[in-house]
C-alpha cells in the first residue's frame, strides 16, 4: 500500500515518478484564469483564521456541506468559523474520491505543513495549526510566492479601471506578474434589465457615446486597447453553448436599437445579438492576437431557494447539456473564413463534449500558433483525476498533446495553485504510463520537451507572455 | 491469473478484499426496488425448472438470445423449458464481459453450488443440480431468506387493495418486510385510450370521484395515505424526461377537462399536465418524508413485430437520449423554491447523463436529510461492471460517495440478490484501491462506516426504515 | 518497462499475450470497408517515396501537422516531399498517446523492417529507408499480399461500371478479391446542385428512365443487381442522423416531382425523401441478404478557408452530436415491423452514442442471422486505443462480444492494415484481462473461437463471403 498522498502521491511507475520530480516540479506556475480579486494582492490580504480561507467563498465546499445534510447556518450563516470549520471537517471524510480531498490535504501540507488527515476528530488540531500560521504572516502574497507562481491573470470587465493591476506592477517589492483579463459578459448581456446602465458606465470609461451596435463594438475597442497596454492578451467569454445565428448588419441594429428603446429581446435574436458580438469581438482579438476563452453549457443559480439568501455564485449551478457541434463550428468558421479567427480555448462543462471539442479543434487548426485552437483543461466540475485523464485521453487521441497548454486553477483562493502539483502528477502518471507499456519511445528528450511544455512553456510560448 | 469467481471475485488488492470480507459482505440486503410479485412471496412460488425462474420473463435474457441468432421459439415461443436452457447456455458462453455471464454464475455458485461455468457441454449436468434443488424446497422465500434479505420493495400501483403486502405483514412465519412503493405512472398516461377507466377504478378505490384535475390529486392522495398506512415510504416514477412545461392551474384543468371528454392531447399538453401532476405529488411526498423516484430516458416496446407477439417488457426497449438538464433542474427548482421538495433519487438510463445528474443533485441537497438528492445506482441497461464503475467515480467526483445508498435489483427474481453482492464487490474494489494508491488514509474507522453505509445502513437512514 | 512496440506491444498479461499469438495473430485479414481504388489495384500503383504514401490523401496527418502549426505549404501545398515528410516526422513527435503515433510506428516497423522512432532526427534515415523498399517493388499488391488479405471491399457508386473490379477478378495472378461496396448517396443527395444530373447518368447505366421515385427505386434496384453479380453484399450509407420522418407515397413522389422541376426542398421534405428512399432500398437489402451500414453523426467540410483552397476529405470534418436515439430506433422498426430489416451496422461518430446504439441494436436483434445487427468497429476518430476499448466494453456489456464482426481499415492506404494487428492486440488484451481476473473461466475452446471469430471468422459469416 502507498502512504496516503506522500512525494509520490499518483505515480505508480519509475517513469511517472521521472517525469514528475525532474520535469514537472521543476517548472514554475503560470496560472492563466483565476477569479482572484487583484486589490487582495496589492494590499496583501492577512486571514484570521483557515475558514476564512477556505470556506469565505468557496461554493465547491458549501455543496458538499449541503451533501452532507449540513444546515445552512453552518455553511452560509451566521455560525462561528469555528463550527463552520467543523462542520467541513466532518463532511470532508465522507468525500472519499472526491477532488477536494485531494486539494484540501495538498493545501495542508504544502502551506501549513500538515501531514496527516482532516476529519471531525482532527478539526481542532488543524484549526489551531492552520490559523497560528496564518496569524504570522501567511498573507495573499506570501501564498503566491510559496507557490513559486510567475504570472496570473485575473477576470475583469471592460469598465474595470484596473487600478490595483497597475499599483501591483508599479510595486516593485512584488515579482509576481498580475494582468488582466478581459471578460465582456455585461456588455453582451443583452437581456438583463441593468444592460443600458452597464452601457452608460461603458460609454464614461471608454468616452464613446453608445448609441447603436457599431459604437458598442467601438467602445468595447477602445476598451481593449486599454486592456492591452495593461499587458491584456486573453479575453473570456461565459456562453450558454456556442451559439450560431448570422444576422444581418441592419438586423443586428434593429435588435440593439430595440433594446435602447427599452423592447422585449427574444430569444432568436438574443442569440442573433450574441453571434454579431462575438464576431465583432474575436475579429479584434485576431488582429491583436489575443486568445479567445469560450466557456459554456453552464445553467447558473438553480436553486431559488438559496439563491434568495446567498445570490449567485452559492453553489446551485449544474451543467446544461444543449451543446450544438454544428453551431460551435459554424460560428469558429464564421471567423475562419475571412482568415480572422483568433488563438481560441474551448472549455465545455459537459464532459459528454470531449470527443465533440477534441474534432472541432482539428477543423480549425493553422500555422498563426502550435496548438492555435485548445481544448481547455478539465473545467469546474470536470476538474479532478477522472475528468482530467479523460481530458487528456481524449486531447492526445484526437490531436497533439505536446502541445496542451495545460492548467489554471480557475479560483478565488490564494492556496489553489496546488492544483497545478495535482494536474502535473496526473499528467505525468497517464504519460509515463504510456511510456511504460510501450507506447511511447524512452525519449527522455522529448518527454522532457513535453512535460515541461505542459506544466509551463508551452502556456508562455502560447499567450506570448513576456517571461 | 485468478480463479474464476472465486472468493475474491473482482477484488485485487489486500484493502479491497478486507473491506469487502470484513465489512460489506456481511451487511444485510435491503432491497428497496424490485419488481417481485408479493403474491408469489405470500403464497411461496415454487419452480419446476431452471428455466422458470431464469427464462420465464427475464428480458435481459431474451434479447441476449435474440443476439445470438436464436429462434423466438426458443425464447418465448413453446419450444421445452429443456430447450429453452440449451439455447441459453450456448448463448451465454458468447457473454464475455456481460454482466448476465456473472450474474449468471453468481446465482449458480450461492444458490445452487455449482462452481463449474455453464455452457452448452455443461447444460444437462446444470440442468439436473438446479431442478434438483428447486423441486426440494427451493422456493421464493426461501431464496429470499438464503440471501439474508430485510426488506423489499416492490412496485404497486394506487389502485392496488395491498392485499398480499397486507397478508405477508400479518405472517408471523416470514420475517422479511415487503413494503409496497408507489407508483401511479397510470394515473399520469393520459394519452393512453384506456385512461378513464383507470379514473373510474381509482375514484372507487379512493371512495373519491374524480372529476377534475383537483380531485385527482385528492384520489391519490388519498390512496398515498393508505400506503402509508401501509408501510410506503417511497414513491417512483417512469418519465420520458424530467420535464419543466410550467402551465397555470385553470390551463391544467382545461387540458383534463378536455381528455375527460375524449379530446385529443398535444404533446405540449401532455407535458404541461405531467408537469403538474408530477409538481403536486412531489409537495405530498414532501409532507410525507416520502423518496420521490425518477427513472427517465427510456424508449420502450421499439420492435412491434416482437411488441405484437410478446407485448410489453419482451426485451425491445432502448436509451432515449432527449434529457434536457435545463428542464430537469427547472423542475427540482419548481418544488424546492417553496421548499418542498422531497428525497430525491435520479437514475437515467443513458450513462451520458451522469455528469449532468452529478451537477444537478449538489444544487438541490439540504439539511432535510443526508445526501437528500442521490444518484440511483446504475440502472437498468447500466447495471454491468463498467456502469456501476462509472457511476461511482461520477458520483465521489461531484459529490459525496460515503453518503451514497446504493444497490437495488430492479428485479422480477428471487435469485438476483446476488447482484447486491456484485455491486458491494465492485465498490470495495474501487475504493479499496484508491487506499492502496495513497488517495484515501488507511483510516478503517472511516471506510468501515462508509463501506456499511453504502452496503445497508444509509438505505436505512434514508428512507427511516423501521430495521 | 516494455520495450517499445515490441512483440508483446499492448499484451501485458499471459493470457492476452496467448490470445493474440496463437488465435489472433495467425488469422487473415478481412477489410470489408475501406476506400482504396481498385485501379490503383489493378495496375498495381508504385510509389516514389514515403510522402506520397503517407502524406498524399491522409487527412488525419494534416490536420495534426495543422495542429503543430506547420504552414499549408508542407501539407497539402507545394514544398517538396523531403520536406514535408520532416515537417510530418517532428509532428509526429508530440502526438503522444495518439493512434497515428501507433500506426506509422506499426506501419514502419511491418512494411519497412524500421525498428527505431521516427522524429525530425531520425527523418532522413527513414526516408532513405521506405524509399528504398518502395522502389524496389513495393507497390499496392505487394503492400496488400504482405498483410495477409483475402478480401476488401470498396465503395462504389451506383453508377459506376465496376470495371476495375471485373478485371481484378478476371486477373488470376492476384488471388486476393476485391469487391465493390454499394453507397448510393449521390442517389440520395436531393438538395445538392447537380442531383439531376447525377440522376441521368443513373438513368443511363441502369437503362431506367428516371421521372419519380419509384422509376428512381426502379434505377437502384437494376444497379443493385448488377453489383450482385459482381459480388457485393454490403451497402453502405452516409447520413447527418438515423432520421424518421414519415410520410405517404404521394408525398414522396411530390416532393422528388418538386426537385425535379428545380423546386427548392425543405429541411423537412429532406428527412421525409431520406426516410423513404432508406426504406426502400433497405427492404431491398433485406431481400438480397445484403448488410445495411449506416455511417452518421458527422459534419463536414467546417473550415471554408482550407475548404476553398483543399476541396473535401481535407481535415476539416468533426462530429455532430444531433443524433436523436427515438428516430434511429423508429427507422429500424419501420423496416423490422414487417419483417423486412436487412442485417444492419450502426457507426456513430459520436462515442456519446455507445451505449444508445448497444440499447438500440438488442430490439432488433433476430434468428436471421448470427449479431443480426452490429455495432461498427470505433469508427474514424474514434478509431484509437481508448475508443476501441469503449466500444469492446460497451458492446460487452450490453450486447454479445462474441459475435463482434471486428475491424475495417475505413482507409484510403495501403499500408493500413496494420490497424487490423492494432484492434486484435488491443481486443486480446481486454478478454485476456478478464480471463486473468477470473471474470470469464480460462476456456481456451471458447476463447479461440472468440478470438478468431472477432478477428475473421465472424465476418466471413456475417456477410456470407466465399472464402
Amino acid at each position: 500500500m502507498k502512504q496516503f498522498m506522500d512525494k509520490d502521491f499518483l505515480l505508480t511507475t519509475e517513469t511517472s515518478k521521472k517525469l514528475y520530480h525532474e520535469y514537472a516540479s521543476v517548472m514554475p506556475v503560470l496560472d492563466y484564469h483565476c477569479h482572484i480579486n487583484p486589490q487582495e494582492i496589492y494590499e496583501d490580504r492577512a486571514f484570521e483564521n483557515i475558514t476564512q480561507v477556505w470556506l469565505g467563498a468557496d461554493h465547491y465546499k458549501w455543496r458538499q456541506m449541503r451533501s452532507n445534510g449540513v444546515e445552512e447556518k453552518y455553511i452560509t450563516g451566521d455560525a462561528s468559523d469555528r463550527e463552520k470549520f467543523q462542520k467541513w471537517a466532518e463532511t470532508l471524510e465522507m468525500a472519499i474520491g472526491n477532488p477536494l480531498y485531494h486539494w484540501s490535504h495538498l493545501e495542508l501540507q504544502r502551506f501549513f505543513g500538515y501531514e496527516g488527515w482532516l476529519n471531525g476528530d482532527t478539526a481542532e488540531e488543524v484549526w489551531n495549526l492552520c490559523n497560528e500560521k496564518l496569524q504570522n504572516g501567511m498573507t495573499a502574497r506570501k501564498m503566491i510566492e510559496m507557490s513559486n507562481v510567475t504570472l496570473v491573470c485575473t477576470t475583469d470587465d471592460p469598465a474595470d479601471s484596473l487600478e490595483w493591476h497597475q499599483k501591483i506592477a508599479a510595486d516593485d517589492s512584488f515579482k509576481v506578474q498580475v494582468l488582466p483579463a478581459w471578460r465582456p459578459e455585461k456588455a453582451m448581456n443583452i437581456t438583463k434589465p441593468d444592460y443600458t446602465d452597464y452601457l452608460d458606465k461603458l460609454s464614461r470609461m471608454s468616452k464613446v457615446e453608445i448609441v447603436d451596435f457599431k459604437s458598442l463594438i467601438e467602445a468595447l475597442k477602445n476598451r481593449m486597447e486599454f486592456f492591452h497596454e495593461n499587458g491584456c492578451t486573453i479575453s473570456d467569454h461565459s456562453l450558454d453553448y456556442v451559439m450560431y445565428a448570422p444576422a444581418s448588419e441592419e438586423q443586428v441594429e434593429e435588435i440593439f436599437r430595440k433594446r435602447l428603446a427599452g423592447g422585449e429581446i427574444t430569444p432568436v435574436e438574443k442569440k442573433q445579438f450574441e453571434t454579431a458580438f462575438m464576431i465583432a469581438l474575436g475579429r479584434e482579438y485576431h488582429k491583436k492576437n489575443w486568445v479567445m476563452q469560450l466557456h459554456f453549457a453552464v445553467k447558473r443559480d438553480n436553486n431559488k431557494s438559496i439563491f434568495a439568501s446567498c445570490g449567485p455564485d452559492a453553489g446551485i449551478d449544474c451543467i446544461s447539456n444543449f451543446t450544438p457541434a454544428d453551431q460551435m463550428a459554424d460560428f469558429l468558421n464564421a471567423l475562419a473564413k475571412t482568415n480572422q479567427l483568433p488563438k481560441t480555448i474551448l472549455y465545455s462543462l459537459n464532459p459528454a463534449d470531449n470527443a465533440t471539442i477534441g474534432t472541432i479543434m482539428g477543423c480549425f487548426q493553422g500555422s498563426e500558433a502550435i496548438g492555435k485552437i485548445q481544448q481547455g483543461s478539465a473545467w469546474w466540475f470536470n476538474d479532478h483525476k477522472e475528468g482530467m485523464i479523460e481530458q487528456m485521453k481524449s486531447l492526445a487521441s484526437l490531436g497533439l498533446l505536446g502541445n496542451f497548454i495545460g492548467m489554471l486553477t480557475d479560483s478565488r483562493s490564494f492556496l489553489s495553485y496546488t492544483r497545478h502539483e495535482y494536474f502535473r502528477r496526473i499528467a505525468c502518471e497517464l504519460i509515463g504510463g504510456w511510456v511504460e507499456n510501450g507506447e511511447y519511445p524512452a525519449d527522455f528528450k522529448a518527454l522532457e520537451k513535453m512535460i515541461k511544455g505542459i506544466s509551463y512553456n508551452n502556456a508562455v510560448r502560447y499567450f506570448k507572455f513576456d517571461l
